[in-house]
């Protein structure tokens, strides 16, 4: 018979196989194949070329074995570790450390040179139920020496809503929104003591591409250290706009407007140091006023084209001292400042957010940047003779990474008139140097 | 020869199959069918369905290899999730906020009202080589107030013997022992003054289903601050059961006791506020009482069944002054309380924790809650005057999702008899809304 | 026709297969098989042994999917980790608690005995754009207390410049850089407080496999606390050598020298307590001592062989008092302890930190360690009588696993001679007792 060995020949075959590391795909059409080739079913071509068909097809199934298992696989890893996640609030932790060294040449008051950790705080921050935002900040530096709870932000955001409650900044002032990580100073303008700062409220906001609004209602400060007395309460609204918002250019407009009243017994307090934190040693300074309430608001420009930038914020506070008999006061502030990157770099501004965000230097040598700004204070009204300083800051800027930046200012006040000290005309100048990490 | 063309045919359709994106599993095998079928050794009926077997075979084996990779993806996703954190000692970490706004309607005595940020914790928690726990918990909100170092938990536990070493709150009392962010009210009944909270020991626990006793022996707070006087110390011990634990009903019973010697030149001092914390003012004071020691206990009992809840609890206060040559006081307190889900939801007791926990809503808008409270203090014994308070408070809790709560609180203090103000029938009223985030 | 029922018959093993779980992988083989041996292609040996061999290759095939899943699978989920933390900077967290248990059986001087929390830190620590690294240490413990800010280490790392910034350990002493964590005793010896601790400066550290050399400038404390006086400034350097360092046998000699001016209107204060912080009452104390500055210099000398270690440093602090028309003075200070594991464990030396680091028991119990320490120190001099001091230690340490341990410290203070107790010869005893974890 024509197929008398064919099983002896089949089982030698498998045999061979077996021994091997693996038997070959297609290994049963190969065997069929040769038996029919072997019993005149199919020609020698026929043979070969499906047994070429069959090769091919097996190198084919693993391709295609591992295209699936990849894709497979990538899904599958993506959802493992969504799942581990899944169903817990999220928690993203971070902070920034700022270590400054600065020396004050003093005229004539006396001040403090030396070193200090001018910020340290931590945060942790997440989204829980997929519409709840939370956010609890601590500063860790200095608090024993200003004698307050570190709490910085501590809010909750309901985001289907865009409403915020919690404790956190009073929408107020261009530098004032403006991270201290990502101001060109080291120290913000002498004028933004007239921002409010952080407090426990509730706030709404609405944002486009190029423009934001935001107001809210605020009680006053962290924590309930009164016994007897009742807290004061404000409201505060900030409106921006940016005409210009192109890639390379950017226009900033930006009006700030708020009301205070002071509660029982209302007291106010506005003084400043020389725009360096080095020293505690304020140069102007009001001491305690009487009043019932205040009103501010703060104009604010800003340009930004290709390298360079500018801005300027314009401060108007009014004090209502009527419920003890005397005049109201009126203070004003303001800064111009400018700034030009040396290197391939933009400042980051956000028409969403209208203000200055993070640097993230384009060449592997960071970013760098030189800056200006001219500053001034006035806390002479009427019977206050708290001072008026002016004073020019000159800054050198270096983003080494989106994480890591240095900075070198030298602060030249250039007169004060009225203040702490009583002789006029005090000329400090006072150079700092910043080191900050932000993870 | 009838299989003259079959190579040059074969060959054609390779070319085809390759030219296309892919070739076809199992085209082998149709190869060798065209090949069978064209040379007349099978049937047209054969080498269609054979064709049909094929491509069914060629899908099959498609939904196979998907079946495969993605159960080995997930293992191995899970397997990679598990190295990447294997050996390492486990961190979570996680917090809360609770922000408040209260006005107190005064009536004799003068109070605060305002906003404050209640608490605002973080903690990290994990596990050690398996046998081990720990437990690090900060308090950032009014320490500065408080004049105290915020550390609260900071325990180690061994957990094949259920022992705990470290600073943590002393077994005592079914209030007490739930966490303020699950308790009904914005601040737990007045009479929670008479427990002890946190200490330094160590604690024994054994608990079962239904069942928990813990005892331990503890120090005096947190730090030695003393130069030259021996802290006090003290012992706990509670006990709980829960004789119904069905899923729709609990019933709660429990007992606390504990005694404490107050060291050396010991003082006592309770007081407390009108169970809002808006306001610093305390309506009820003992001032410090010069004692040697203490011994007290608290009868816990609480029922739930459904959406409705009732608790209870008696405490009840022995000081010795007999070193002093004065009588011992008495002091005592209790509250009642219930509330009602107006959605289908529950409150969370445990009965291996004899304790309330976290309140995950059932339905997409949150869980609804009602509750009223009586509370009573009795601060007035021999020659002390505390003054002995009773109020009525009113609730609303909203809780949102597991990790966000509101609160709307009214309480009415009925009438104070003693204590601060020496004018008798002091009554003021409490409002306090409460944002809460768990994290 | 022979192939005439072919059709049906395949219809029929088709309809069967399809109400079947799965079609078979190699059904179409089966298929064309079954109908060439009916037909009479192929006889029964070979239509058995191809089937045998389709079978075979159908398990074979199976293998190679799952192979060729879990090989992908791996990558993938690797992939997919990386890939959830890559870009953003790395922040890992940790920290410890130290829980004290202590009593001092009193002399002359009295001392408190009781329970605090030693230490209790939090840290976040990382590495950004692989040159920068970070570390945020924070003690939240005793800050109250000491009435200072709880920052310890906030610096910034250049890590190809070994260049470290910010505010960290000046480089000074043995058992000063080894962390309390691994320390031989719950304290340090009281000559340790000749060492600087912490300030902001800028270091930098060269290092090999068994010598490491460091040096730094530095300023004055965390902050800048005062209004008008400059902070002080100092250089530190610290070099050692481990001449021998094989796995058995290290040995350490060490040198640490460090020059300080103390500032304007400059004072130093030395005092310590009896080697247990459970008591607030110093032992020595010289009050404060006007001066210019100082120069100070440790040498260290360490050698581990097997279980056993010893270790020994010797303090000398000249103080410049030639501004306030004094004499310089000179206070020293030493120590030299021996331990020895009882279990198979040994002293964790890194020739490349020289210091002492963490203990990683080697057997299923823990490591056991007994050690004893003479520690002497001399605040006598010229006009100043702060005091000298001899101390014996005892100790008893269990290393339960690399995160948890106990000590138990037995302190006898042999004498004091001047400090606080005019009364020549007070010899308290202390016992303390400490839990730890570290995570």
């Amino acid at each position: 018979m024509k197929y008398r060995n064919l099983g002896k020949n089949l089982l030698a075959g498998l045999a061979i196989s077996a021994s091997g590391s693996a038997i070959a795909a297609g290994s049963a059409v190969d065997e069929l194949l040769k038996a029919l080739y072997q019993n005149g079913t199919i020609d020698k071509a026929t043979y070969e070329l499906v047994q070429k068909a069959a090769k091919a097809e097996d190198e084919q199934n693993r391709t295609q074995i591992r295209e699936i298992s990849v894709a497979e696989s990538h899904k599958a890893a993506g959802d493992a570790l969504a799942k581990s996640k899944a169903g817990k609030p999220t928690v993203t932790m971070g902070g920034k450390i700022q270590l400054d060294a600065g020396a004050v040449n003093e005229d004539i008051a006396a001040h403090n040179s030396g070193t200090e950790i001018r910020r340290a705080r931590f945060f942790a921050k997440g989204t829980l139920d997929k519409d709840w935002g939370y956010k609890l900040q601590y500063e860790f530096a200095s608090t024993k020496e200003a004698n307050i709870d570190g709490i910085l932000d501590a809010y909750i955001d309901y985001k289907p809503l865009n409403i915020r409650i919690g404790h956190f900044e009073e929408p107020f002032s261009l530098q004032n929104m403006t991270s201290d990580k990502y101001v060109t100073f080291t120290e913000r303008a002498m004028s933004n003591i007239f921002t409010e700062g952080r407090n426990i409220g509730i706030q709404h906001i609405r944002t486009g591409d190029n423009w934001m609004i935001a107001g809210g209602i605020f009680g006053d400060g962290r924590s309930s250290s009164s016994e007897t007395t009742d807290e004061g309460w404000g409201v505060s609204a900030r409106g921006t706009i940016a005409p210009v918002n192109t890639e390379n250019q950017k226009l900033h407009l930006g009006l700030s407007l708020a009301q205070r009243y002071t509660g029982d017994d209302g007291e106010l307090n506005y003084s400043d140091r020389p725009e360096t934190h080095i020293t505690s040693k304020k140069i102007v300074s009001t001491g305690n006023i009487k009043a019932h309430g205040l009103t501010r608001g703060a104009l604010e420009a800003a340009f930004v084209s290709g390298p360079w930038h500018t801005a300027a914020e314009y401060y108007h506070t009014d004090i209502d001292r009527n419920d003890a008999g005397l005049s109201d006061l009126t203070f004003t502030g303001y800064y111009v400042e400018t700034g030009l990157f040396l290197t391939n770099d933009q400042m980051n501004y956000s028409g969403k957010g209208g203000k200055f965000g993070k640097i993230s230097p384009n060449g592997d040598n960071g970013a760098w940047q030189i800056a200006a700004r001219l500053s001034n204070i006035d806390l002479n009204d009427a019977d206050i003779t708290g001072g008026e300083a002016d004073s020019l800051t000159l800054g050198l800027n270096w983003f080494a990474t989106p994480s890591i930046r240095f900075s070198a200012n030298y602060v030249n006040i250039l007169d004060v008139d009225g203040g702490i000290t009583t002789t006029p005309g005090d000329n400090p100048e006072a150079f700092t140097l910043r080191s900050q990490v932000a993870f």
